[in-house]
């Protein structure tokens, strides 16, 4: 038994770890359903439909049966020759440590790909990318799965959007836009499960949490307590379509309630979030959906939200909410209680049940391994030399620059002064759910590789007011031709269960770097660190010659920031998130979860916060590029037709609007990727007040040669045309709107009208009042 | 809508019936599943299985449609074509006034048979009747509901075994003895439902009130706020065989829960009791099956049990627990908010609505009219001839000859004085739970009609002080041959909502039998009510000739009383109770529930109290018996063998033990029926206390000629020989064994041992720790 407090497991994961060694012991982790008892029931006849089967074994069980595995680390049924199984495996961006995974400690199954940290996947604004990132994590996945080295249940990915910058969790995110977010997902669980709602899904995956969570500590709230106080609005706009593109459209068969209540009930025990708006609206009630709570999340709802007075009501509305296992141990120990009190039935507990053992019955558990789709994925699959190039690759793509005044690329054949708290980092540059990787290239690795001569000096460490490393950093600086500082944040400042209290670059990393600066050589700063710091100083001091923000790039970070300092490589990543002003965290409370400005806040996201640092969809080339409309009268479109058009598609928000062609022609001189960023605004249509701007599009073009022009379609959905009302509903407006290309408005506009009368695309379940 | 207080609806029942008289239209009850929406689903085509065809009304109908018919005046489905419904039809001793009966003022459905009262019923020790009395029961329903005038629900009968003498309600039960109460509901439900589980019962009977509800008000302890404290022992054993007799043998399919607690439970929010026992030990989730609560008991669970807080709260639990229909209006009142809480869940509300509407369609409800099994049945059906043969026949079996001495039968041709309360009585014979009858026969009816001079005076009340009567009763006896007093109980001294305080006869009604057993006249008291009154003064004065226990006899009461009364028919009936002297109510407390005497009691019933004035079973009549066992040696019975035997039978309870043959001789001068009543007692088989004798086998043998040998055959389960364990398991234990016939210990015995080990033969489901 894992005796830690499961809430903060995180936390105490060295322990978990050492406490598990002993347990998650690699061997055939299939039942016997050849000569065993199981053999005998319906769950072992892949030749049965998958309710069949699930419900065969569910109604072999006995009722402490079925109660007994309600908790992640399910013992089985000896008796039916059901084994023991761990739900709870992780791979937020590679296989990674969990409950459920054991890593050896050489040889196979030693290691798995280890890729950028979703932040820096949002970054690349690359679907396709996205997408054979998750292949590759879900192949190893069942890899591990089918030796026993993991589960093949992986609670991933997390795509609460990054609302706050001070969240310590925004680094497992894709960014801070709701429409980015939810195209992320989609590609995603695409790649995870292998396709969209496949039979066989390879391994199945999480979205997580749900909903509304995004804040680990601030002041005397933690998750654990937080009472999340969202309009219907924000809610249908903001916190949910990353849910809804990943249950209803990519129909992932997994999704997580999270520790935070949502205007007063806890999520995990909401039934308007997981049966009225999830299953019911979004129509996720498939066979072999199910829900795990968060850890220690069913806990919170009597321990910590205080929403029930006892453990057996908090299993119980958890259990009747829709919740169909507890990461914890609040089911296992309270469920007979509650059942005795009728807080619950025996009906719900066999759907919860059932739920999940469909679900394992379509991962092919239950089938002869020779059978299964995904029976012969083994140790050979892991770590390919693909996926260890699509690692680098993704690490290249997620890389943002932000500042470069002539100063990259570098120079070759050159000494470089490598200074900073992450100038020798490994295990730092996977930030956080990570793997045991094969190799985690340094940033001296890097150089070295790249040919250069490194003069090493960490200078400071990541948060210290130490000043004692400054003189040898400045030292070396200076018998450098180049100065690379490596620094921001890490897991100490950023983490689960640990949110910032400020933006500012932590300890004395500026003071170290306007030292440096002052030494008057070419001055590089590579900042890593999932949430955004703010550059003013770095991007105002003319002693900085580029700053090039990295995120976690894991594996391949040195070697892949080397591939852009060179010139190896163009960059061509986006910031996924706004780059607020050291102020902002005095202008909006972390618990504040409106996201348009009001008395108690400035806004929030690049939709309705102007004062940006820099601003979401910021990006600097090697190279520049020409941008044209392709077409410059479009419509007008009248809400009728649009809506006569998209009631032949379900759902409707996902109906066609128009594809917009942008041409996009390299005039520089270096080949270079090129992020098409479409926004939308309007002054008009439908009521104030109007978003700064939408991003309603966008599309990664690759390799695009100096002098090419390339054409890029921009598809648009009704639902990024439609506004969300205060209701929630989804309203397509007549008026007149812009299309924008890009952040900073160097580029042409386009421009359509909407006529005819606002019409209502999609009508948001109400909450019970 | 009824916007009186359901929780005490029959003391407002004729409030009540004034405003349900302008919904309660006869008309074609049935829905339209020819041309109207509702045909267009599967649950109008009859060649479809009941589930599929429930199933696909309740997928038809939306979440507010479910929850506004969750409660018993049901609104029905305008949009889909489903009818208003009324599922709160009486029929305790015939069709009865309730909400869902509409008697016509006059013609057709103005009235129906009117049977004797169910303590009566139990008097009569007659199953045969029993079923007979029920299958005309059904039959009139049938044709009521056919017609409009009732639904196809009937809300009867009450099982309660009557154990405690002060109880309002002892009326509507056959009894006291649970194996008596066990076999009458088993009879009673064949009848009323028309064969064991039939595919489409006549109508749907409903056992009530589960569970141990016994008590109206006592002290400050109301039936809406008592909380039962129940031994397992005393639940398996004593109050819930009759329950597992109607739903696990006679597969009732309707149970009602009751108002009161048990052991801290709220019944209809009792898992325990309703999944657990009911459902899942007595096998007794079968298609439409399903529980309504009593008339506001589920306001009763937060309002006056304060099990829970609010509203929501108490539908959930009840709802969870498995109570699916709400005679009330928390249901409609607050699921919406359970569900909203999490407290409940969609899926338990779907299963309670599919209970309720499967059984409907077993009821052909949703059937062409011309396909129903019992569709033809209509007003020619009601009050037959035979039906009203049988109402007499039933009064007369029931009657119970206390006391005779040289008195009984009268000479005929002679002049009575006919004074009492109930010389003149009506609608007073029918007892509660009653309907329109077409006439009632009066005591004067039957002394005119069987030829006697009558001279009535009143005399007294039931319940009065005031002795200006007594001087003209007097004066009637004197110038009588014969005084016949008529007396007892009635509705107002007991009732539902009422119980007795004292068990003496009420007011001044023995002053009076004593001043006209004064008069020296042959005097026969004629006792009505339905709880037994301390009859210890009239047994001993012997100027009391003979006493008569009729119960409440209804619709032909005055005739059967007149039938006993002459030697047209000769009395057989026993008491279904004991008659406790008048101390009793001071040694045990009403609200105690125990069986076996111990420090606060000084027990209950024939099996555990040895004081009675006169005890259960006891009933003389005009003729004598002489009775001998057929086989003087039996056995010894082997436990294993009787395990083994039983084990090829489910239940094993219900296991063939042996049949006792009886021989019966009328060694008298007159026809008579003669009750063969036999006891089981054991001093040494398993462990103390041991109960004086328990009830075995009875058997009501017809019309024995004077100088007949009858046999009579007594079949005896394995379960009635088995004791039941402090756990509640039925077990059989070794030892000696004694069998008796009949009270008094007049005729021989027999015996038998039990040789080996002791065996379980029932393991009872224990409660939640």
């Amino acid at each position: 038994m894992v005796a830690v407090k499961i809430a903060s497991w995180n936390t105490s994961f060295v322990s978990v770890l050492a406490l598990l060694a002993s347990e998650a012991i690699a061997s055939d982790p299939f039942p016997d359903c050849t000569t065993g008892p199981l053999s005998k029931l319906a769950v072992c006849d892949p030749s049965k439909d998958v309710l069949t089967r699930a419900n065969s074994l569910v109604a072999a069980m006995t009722l402490e049966e079925k109660i007994n595995n309600t908790q992640y680390q399910s013992p089985g049924v000896p008796r039916l020759g059901l084994p023991a199984y761990n739900w709870w495996s992780e791979g937020l961006h590679g296989v990674a440590n969990s409950p459920g995974v054991h890593f050896e400690a050489s040889g196979p199954f030693s290691y798995a790909t280890s890729f950028p940290s979703p932040i820096g996947l949002g970054a690349t604004f690359d679907d396709d990318l996205v997408k054979q990132i998750a292949t590759v994590i879900s192949t190893e996945g069942r890899a591990f799965g089918n030796t026993g080295h993991s589960g093949f249940d992986f609670w991933t990915p997390n795509i609460n959007p990054f609302k706050d910058p001070r969240w310590g969790r925004g680094q497992e995110t894709p960014g801070e836009d709701a429409f980015h977010v939810a195209r992320y997902v989609y590609a995603l669980i695409d790649g995870l499960q292998n396709g969209i709602g496949p039979a066989h899904p390879k391994v199945v995956a999480t979205c997580k949490h749900f909903a509304a969570y995004d804040l680990e500590d601030w002041g005397n709230v933690t998750r654990h307590t937080f009472d999340a106080i969202v309009s219907t609005q924000d809610l249908s706009e903001y916190y949910l379509p990353s849910f809804r593109s990943c249950a209803r459209d990519a129909k992932v068969d997994a999704v997580m309630c999270s520790y935070n209540a949502v205007n007063g009930v806890p999520s995990c025990a909401d039934s308007y979030l997981l049966q009225t708006i999830l299953r019911d609206h979004w129509n996720w009630e498939a066979t072999g959906h199910w829900v795990t709570s968060d850890c220690g999340a069913i806990d919170d709802i009597y321990q910590s939200h205080n929403y029930t007075a006892t453990g057996a009501q908090a299993a119980a509305v958890a259990l009747n909410a829709g919740t169909d296992l507890d990461c914890g141990s609040v089911y296992p120990d309270y469920l007979n209680s509650s059942l005795a009190q009728s807080l619950t039935t025996i009906r719900a507990l066999d759907q919860a049940t059932l739920r999940r053992y469909s679900s394992l019955v379509k991962l092919g558990y239950f089938d002869p391994v020779k059978d299964q789709l995904y029976g012969s994925l083994g140790w050979s699959d892991v770590g390919t030399p693909a996926a260890q190039e699509l690692a680098q690759r993704a690490a290249v793509e997620g890389m943002v620059l932000l500042k470069n005044t002539n100063t990259l690329p570098l120079a070759a054949n050159k000494t470089l002064a490598l200074i900073g708290p992450y100038a020798n980092a490994t295990s730092q540059l996977q930030g956080n759910y990570q793997g045991t990787a094969e190799y985690i290239r340094s940033m001296i690795w890097g150089a070295k590789h790249a040919g250069y001569k490194v003069k090493f000096v960490p200078g400071t460490a990541i948060n210290t007011t130490d000043t004692s490393g400054f003189d040898a950093a400045v030292s070396a600086a200076k018998q450098a031709d180049i100065v690379i500082y490596a620094g921001g944040l890490d897991n100490t400042i950023e983490a689960e269960g640990h949110d910032r209290m400020t933006i500012n670059w932590p300890g004395n990393q500026l003071d170290l770097v306007q030292s440096l600066a002052q030494v008057g050589k070419p001055l590089v700063v590579v900042q890593f660190g999932g949430g955004q710091l703010d550059d003013s100083t770095l991007l105002s001091n003319d002693g900085v010659g580029a700053l090039l923000w990295a995120g976690y790039p894991s594996q391949a970070g040195g070697a892949a920031v080397f591939d852009i300092l060179t010139g190896h490589e163009a960059p061509a990543g986006r910031l996924p998130v706004t780059q607020y002003p050291a102020k902002y965290v005095d202008e909006v409370a972390m618990t504040d979860m409106s996201l348009r400005p009001g008395s108690d806040s400035v806004g929030r996201t690049y939709r309705w916060y102007e004062d940006a640092v820099l601003p979401f969809g910021y990006g600097l080339h090697y190279t520049n590029f020409h941008i044209s409309w392709q077409k410059s009268k479009r419509g007008p479109y009248n809400t009728d037709s649009l809506a006569a058009h998209a009631s032949q598609k379900a759902p409707v928000d996902t109906a066609h609007f128009d594809t917009f062609t942008l041409a996009v022609t390299n005039t520089g001189k270096v080949v270079s990727d090129y992020v098409a960023l479409v926004f939308l605004t309007t002054d008009n249509a439908g009521p104030t007040p109007y978003p700064i701007r939408t991003l309603v599009g966008y599309q990664r073009a690759k390799q695009i040669k100096p002098g090419e022009t390339r054409k890029v379609d921009i598809d648009v959905t009704l639902g990024s045309v439609a506004r969300t009302a205060d209701n929630g509903d989804l309203v397509v407006y007549p008026g007149s709107y812009t299309l924008q290309v890009d952040v900073g408005g160097k580029y042409p506009t386009s421009g359509f009208q909407i006529v005819g009368k606002e019409k209502v695309m999609d009508q948001f379940p109400q909450p019970a009042t």
